[in-house]
């Protein structure tokens, strides 16, 4: 990935507000700046650029950043007072913080400091972000190809009598024999009346015949999330289950339809939610249609009923409608997919037709 | 769990701060002052108490939170505004916040409201979770149970030829079976030279005969979290190995034996740290000894060279002293622990002698 030529871009946008400095706090963001995968760390992007590490990180550090003076420290406890030392120069009078990544404490204690200016700057980052690069997007496509690998797997082992927490167990070991670096976030299974909830979190229940699966998925590659959801159903599915998945299927297929550059993401939003609506279920879908998904799993923009944000080729999106009947259960379909210049592109191949095991 | 009492104890120390309301933003307070177990959420505590939650767990937050009114808002961008609702009534003159688990920019926003005071009280809360109760114990005792029988079933699994990820994957699979919610952090399976590292990432090495292999787990219960570390040996043991992992049995060993109220946590990591000096390997051993552990990971306090809070029986603990020699490999062996009156109770039941695969 070309680390460099992000930083360069930072550092545009950095000048257009008017900084000297940027303080990055948010992990992924230095990541996605400097290509350093540890746990802790600080970075400051201006006249005088540092990536602060502890000891934990020095080869590791060393191998993953170039063109960025290291500054390595022998404790974790010396990371603020060594980021200050190096924030603090002459050069930066200026400095932007990441007020949503940075603690009320440590921002007291960096205000404190009476020479600089302190200036919220939170997203900036997460803009250059939101377009992904062609090194981003393979990454994507291996996170998505280990994801429908994984699910393909876990429809060997969806049946009567193993528990919700058994599944999401299995799930998590093929990810990792496909080469899944861990879970992108909790894998979620849940069954029966439980599908009804949009987060299911697995328990001890044990899936039965007669009833439908949500599995909520997805592998990590390079730091790259990928994100599924699928609902199947154990035994013959009844009619009302067989509704409720087509209009599920034909509300992200029309969703995925009026993806295009220029949309706005309330107006993808609006096609899902309008075919659920017309179906009688308007009250049953309580979340947004999708999220913007890389580093991190909830990225900008929304494609949300308030999200205004005008989509680019290379945002990289979640569609995933659904319908949630408390009580009796719900449908979820999700796909992780690429807004291109015509349209989109679906990263994901798990099909979709309704799988009845 | 008796929240109830635990909130009275909360309102005492907010009484003592000279605060009349205490704004609580860290997820895992809010869990152990009112049992609500989402991902979302905020308290008020003070003479208008108040949990704010969002639609989504409109049910849960019903089921689980017993003697404290419930905000329910219609959607997440909802919190903040009915928690300002909540939180700047003529009662509230002098509020409490949480620095440490509260944004810069939602600090800013609250602080431009010019009616309370706002006061720094991080660690209130964290201070009146240090003494585990009873119920707490149970939940611990059970979480360690469960990531003790994982690991019996692990020794099944490790073996040449499999990779560091399939395994880690496979305790993750093992925990869930023995009714583990979740893994309590990530999984950590190192082998070879790998094993050098104290946070050892599984990848997508293969375990060799001949090799250590390092694991770090710990499974969930009621939230609670268990950890544990071994090290084992594919193969018979070389020479060099046996001698490392004597070294860390026995700093290990008498540093459970200095454990005891009215030690400080600096004390009984010095006891550690002094036997591995003593052997020759000082300057490998470079990280606390331990840290306190419940529904967070790192509680405080630590067992470290700096850390002066003297120990008090419910304290639970790990202790976990480790060598690591760059470019060879290492050992670790790590127990969770409570210090009792006397003493300390190991809630760890795996074996520590050398295991050699």
């Amino acid at each position: 990935m070309d680390y460099a030529a992000r930083r360069d871009r930072a550092l545009a946008a950095i000048d257009a507000a008017e900084l000297d400095a940027l303080l990055v706090t948010r992990m992924t963001n230095i990541r996605y700046l400097t290509g350093f995968s540890g746990s802790t760390g600080l970075l400051v992007l201006g006249a005088e650029p540092a990536l602060v590490v502890d000891f934990r990180y020095r080869s590791q550090a060393q191998r993953q950043v170039e063109g960025l003076p290291l500054r390595i420290v022998d404790s974790v406890f010396q990371l603020w007072p060594e980021l200050e030392r190096a924030l603090l120069v002459g050069a930066h009078k200026r400095i932007g913080f990441d007020g949503d990544h940075l603690s009320a404490t440590r921002y007291l204690a960096l205000a404190a400091h009476d020479g600089p200016r302190w200036q919220q700057a939170a997203g900036l980052v997460e803009r250059l972000r939101a377009c992904k690069d062609a090194a981003e997007l393979a990454a994507l496509r291996q996170a998505m190809a280990i994801t429908d690998g994984a699910w393909e797997d876990a429809l060997g082992a969806l049946r009567p009598g193993v528990t919700e927490l058994h599944c999401s167990g299995q799930i998590e070991l093929f990810q990792r024999d496909r080469g899944g670096e861990k879970a992108a976030s909790d894998i979620l299974v849940s069954s029966g009346p439980r599908t009804a909830l949009p987060h299911g979190t697995p328990t001890e229940r044990e899936l039965a015949a007669g009833e439908p699966v949500m599995t909520d998925l997805g592998a990590v590659v390079d730091g790259y999330l990928g994100d599924l959801t699928r609902t199947v159903h154990l035994g013959p599915a009844p009619d009302d289950f067989r509704e409720l998945y087509a209009i599920v299927l034909e509300a992200q297929q029309q969703a995925l339809d009026a993806l295009a550059p220029g949309k706005r993401g309330c107006d993808v939003d609006a096609v899902a939610r309008g075919v659920i609506a017309d179906a009688g279920h308007g009250e049953r879908f309580g979340h947004s249609l999708g999220h913007a998904i890389g580093l991190d799993n909830h990225e900008a923009p929304l494609l949300s009923p308030f999200n205004e944000t005008v989509l680019e080729p290379g945002m990289v999106t979640t569609v995933e409608p659904g319908i949630y009947v408390p009580g009796r259960g719900g449908v979820r379909i999700e796909d992780t997919v690429v807004v291109t210049e015509t349209g989109y592109e679906n990263l994901t191949s798990s099909r979709k037709e309704l799988i009845e095991l």
